[in-house]
């Protein structure tokens, strides 16, 4: 389904609650299959509208509708359900969605829910609640399959048909010794045609490729897009299986993390929470700190040029070409500098590869700082008619400052990366407010040399 | 493993072939077991050093690693090797893989290839050689599990036993009418807890989630973060089911189009090359478009400062203030930019929320103004000990800049999309190029109103 789709489907849902024609808008409702585009729909109705709908759900659909959901929805719905109708959501969630929705519930809450559970589940949620933000720990789920080494193929299987249900995954299954450490691997996929007196010992993969429960979730995903599986294991210092993460909850993850660098590199504090949901107060608090320390630097910019008025009440013409050389070097510096970041993000180069790509930048800032400033300095002589001697100098500060724009670009985001800040950060605006200030210096140190005054 | 072990890794093979130590070369080379690390690793070799290890690789497993390899480094090999070398890798490949290679391939060996493969199967190829690039088509793959309706459980399962090991994946398989349309799916885990005598039409699902061979990509990427799947069936117009695409080769795409979402926001054509692996004379061409068509738009901004040059000459001090006010314009506006483009690109917010975005922006811009403002003018007044009507006429054009340019970076990306256009282009350097135009006409209109001259 489209967003247009979803959008008709919240309005006709509208237009019935408003109508009162709660049989017409149930029959409409069990006619729509799919959980994750049910999960779209509702999110976006008004609290009790969406809470209306919700309970029209079959009891095992509204769990997964649930799992779907946004975070800030879930909450709405949790805090406007009755204990018995929580409990029952929460019964029913996978134990991976269960520890997100725990992590974000109020205190009160929190302990409703856990008051409910049995004592063993208690202690570990408890367990996984401690998990830092974002580790692999947090997003993992207890609900995978495992072997032992000595398990036949015929008994893994019936293990699978017995057990296979409840687990988030059953096409990649797992293999520990006794000490409960993660020995191998082995799929469905080789279950199913191998033959049913093998050993799991024989037939399983000891290469197997896993995350520690501490590893940032921006690691665990890098490994999923590099290796390309369903599901990856998560172990402790000791190596022993703590739990699994799939790829489908990956896939939010990468979204997530790809939206964050967005808005880092656009000066924006990231915010987890989508667009619509956020308040115009909550959108300004994540951009007046960047806009703040970004005006104040550009007042250095501004001290510059005061301190060269003396030329301009001079050469008034050279005001006129500011703009065109800082902006020249600030989309020259971003371009370097967004290459970089997203190279460095995806691991296509690591920090090794600096001196490499510092080269690298230069020679493409001599290649496009010669053509810009080949082409500068036609328009000025032909078209502008501007005196030689400043057309000379333009083109030649528009030559330094592509060169320099496209090495700073480049060599600050692997600076911060050096000291191991985000690179992100680098980006265009900061890039930018820098690159100003020295193509000004550069600027005006050569006009006070060459201009006679 | 690491970036750094892979390099490590480089660094002692290179080692090993320089002092012909062939034999502890393949040793060290036979004791690597996972195939994307030895991608990884051989892919930044030299080619004639690449190209020993490959050949060291057993028959399966050099396929394997092949299909991991970048585009270029596959061609890299290609041209290298023997015909009956390549004729056995091309063998290997998976059928999704063998089109990838064949469509970037040199026509002479593409024939070559063509001539050593049944006619049924040569037809084949053709006919997906023939999907538009960047279609679901050309990405699909036609090794999927297919059932009949009228299947029993246990005769599926021993089709998937017999014709598993040749299909990319056997976790969903798709049932087929009898004109091979689309009408329903069942994963294998459904297969393997249920009752062996049951037919599959009783156990299929048949709300089935389907791309078409014409889609882009992209919007399969959508799908697939969207609802999480392991696979999407790819239908014709008749919703004939003519392929399908797993999750594996979707992350990939994801990765490749985010990269072209930030390169082309920073002002870059896109290109498909790693970054290491383009000249600087490549990497030019694609940054000098945008890089003179900006240059050339900032001479308009060039051309207003020089249209006030009257009022500079009185209020000198006005200069000083301009960086500080395009940059913050440039600022405001970016962040709002980025923020819509990725949001539209996500799916968060459509082009029906036009309005409701708007106006959440202007009143984003009203609060981050303000204070910018407020801060912009204790500053004049208590530190700079600039005139107050100066600091006046400043702080408010300061106001006004950041409200229109977050209503400005909020609104052209909208309006890009709508004629159908990539959003992407309306970021940052070109939103930057508008706004300083319409704050130093503001500015100095306000500036030549009040100021007396």
């Amino acid at each position: 389904m489209e967003y247009q789709e979803y959008k008709e489907y919240r309005e006709y849902f509208k237009d019935l609650i408003d109508k009162k024609e709660i049989k017409e808008l149930k029959e409409s409702v069990s006619e729509l299959k799919n959980v994750v585009d049910i999960a779209e729909i509702i999110e976006d109705m008004e609290d009790k509208d969406m809470l209306l709908v919700f309970r029209m759900l079959p009891k095992e659909k509204s769990a997964e509708v649930f799992s779907y959901m946004e975070l800030n929805d879930q909450l709405r719905i949790v805090t406007s359900i009755t204990e018995p109708e929580l409990n029952s959501i929460i019964e029913e969630l996978n134990f991976d969605d269960r520890i997100d929705i725990l992590e974000e519930m109020p205190a009160n809450v929190v302990t409703k829910v856990l008051k409910n559970t049995p004592a063993s589940e208690r202690k570990l949620i408890n367990e996984f609640l401690r998990y830092p933000e974002d580790s692999a720990g947090s997003i993992m789920t207890i609900e995978y399959v495992n072997f032992t080494e000595d398990m036949t193929v015929k008994e893994a299987m019936e293990h699978i048909k017995e057990v296979g249900m409840d687990k988030e995954t059953i096409y990649t299954c797992y293999v520990e010794n006794e000490y409960k450490m993660l020995i191998g691997f082995v799929s469905l996929r080789t279950i199913v045609i191998s033959d049913e007196d093998k050993k799991i010992k024989d037939i399983m993969i000891e290469d197997v490729v896993s995350v520690n429960t501490l590893d940032d979730r921006e690691e665990v995903a890098d490994a999923f897009i590099k290796y390309g599986y369903i599901a990856l294991p998560v172990v402790d210092g000791e190596h022993r299986l703590c739990g699994i993460i799939t790829f489908d909850d990956i896939m939010d993850v990468v979204e997530a993390e790809t939206t964050e660098d967005f808005h880092k590199m656009a000066a924006i504090n990231p915010s987890e929470d989508e667009y619509l949901d956020q308040t115009p107060w909550q959108l300004s608090k994540n951009r007046i700190p960047w806009l703040l320390i970004l005006m104040i630097s550009a007042t250095f910019t501004g001290g510059i040029i005061n301190r060269y008025n003396y030329i301009l009440v001079e050469y008034m013409i050279l005001n006129t070409f500011i703009p065109m050389m800082t902006d020249t070097g600030g989309n020259s510096g971003s371009q370097s500098s967004t290459t970089v970041i997203r190279a460095l993000a995806t691991g296509e180069i690591g920090l090794s590869d600096s001196v490499k790509v510092m080269l690298k930048e230069v020679e493409v800032g001599l290649i496009c700082g010669s053509i810009l400033s080949f082409v500068n300095f036609l328009r000025l002589i032909f078209i502008a008619k501007t005196p030689v001697v400043i057309a000379i100098l333009v083109s030649f500060t528009m030559l330094i400052t592509v060169v320099l724009s496209k090495f700073l670009g480049a060599t600050l985001p692997m600076l911060v990366k050096r000291v191991n800040l985000d690179p992100a950060i680098m980006a265009s605006a900061l890039i930018t407010t820098i690159i100003d200030s020295v193509v000004l210096l550069i600027y005006f140190g050569l006009a006070s040399k060459f201009l006679p005054l």
